[in-house]
């Protein structure tokens, strides 16, 4: 591109960098960017810098808090007794999306994965079972990705669970409501073929 | 999105403004910013700041500059007795990635269009006007949009610089290199026959 403007280049690079984002989109960006009013452009910048400086993860269950504790763990209505295990803080926001759960979380930030160098210590597992060693979880929820890496993470922490008297469930599988079975893939529909209940 | 966090939910929120980008695409992004280092989040913030400060109208052209004059109107080897006329910077952009073009630019930053309460007085016109009084320019090259409102203010300008000797001329309409002439529109081949060339 023929910008020999080194501030918008840099803009440029900088919303480059974020996945997804294509060269003409992350100009496009900078565009919007050099259009704010002064305010706007500094209030743009600040929003970057207090996310990243206020945003923590929650003292319990390394979910993003903008305190010690997240809004979740701190909230009396929550049934402590019920862990949902999930990947990622996303996930935990899906999950609330539901409103059909009325538990705590663990967010592991990231699944067991030999092929990226990510095994069981660098993801929050020690975190969990300091929580559950405390005798208060009567169940834990493995909420992790239907992928072979989640599996492989559900089992493992189920594995270490089991002896400690916790009832370790998983996430059903199934097809998707509102899909369409002829779309559904083999595994998905056999799974939901071993997963059928009486109506 | 039950993200109670307000540092998070206002990025979220910064990012969404921007055009094109719908939530899923800013909570990534929003994401994105929270997974970088302290060092790498602070050079983000300040490429907006820096972006926003340091790049200015260049002070002949109004194209974008990080000084007094942008490095075109700044070259040497430029011909300034030639000035192509483009809507936005990002035209200059796109004309200077040919390579042929060895005159200067004047970006007008807008169109006329009444729809939108543009007339000739918010666009740079006059800026125009005066560096052609100075009698250097021998032809201005109108590159404005092939829309109705880019080519209402061709029409516009073209009428005002005639009476003053100056050369106008307008880019050529017709088939895009390399497009199916099956797929063209009726307008732009009814342009390309009637811009037809001996071979």
């Amino acid at each position: 591109m023929a910008y020999n403007l080194a501030p918008l280049q840099n803009l440029i690079e900088q919303f480059e960098r974020m996945q997804g984002i294509g060269h003409k989109t992350a100009q496009r960006m900078a565009f919007y960017v050099l259009g704010l009013s002064r305010e706007e452009a500094d209030a743009f910048a600040n929003a970057i810098t207090d996310a990243h400086t206020k945003i923590k993860q929650c003292k319990i269950c390394c979910d993003l808090a903008d305190d010690e504790l997240c809004p979740i763990c701190k909230s009396e209505s929550r049934d402590k007794s019920v862990i949902c295990v999930v990947e990622d803080p996303r996930d935990v926001a899906a999950i609330e999306r539901t409103h059909e759960y009325k538990g705590v979380y663990h967010v592991l930030h990231g699944a067991i994965s030999p092929m990226d160098n990510i095994g069981p210590d660098q993801i929050k597992i020690k975190e969990l079972l300091a929580r559950l060693s405390e005798g208060t979880v009567d169940e834990v929820i493995m909420a992790t990705n239907p992928t072979v890496e989640g599996e492989a993470t559900a089992m493992y922490i189920s594995k270490l669970l089991k002896p400690m008297g916790i009832t370790v469930s998983r996430l059903a599988y199934g097809v998707p409501v509102g899909a369409d079975l002829e779309y559904a893939d083999e595994i998905t529909l056999s799974r939901a073929l071993e997963g059928r209940s009486l109506i």
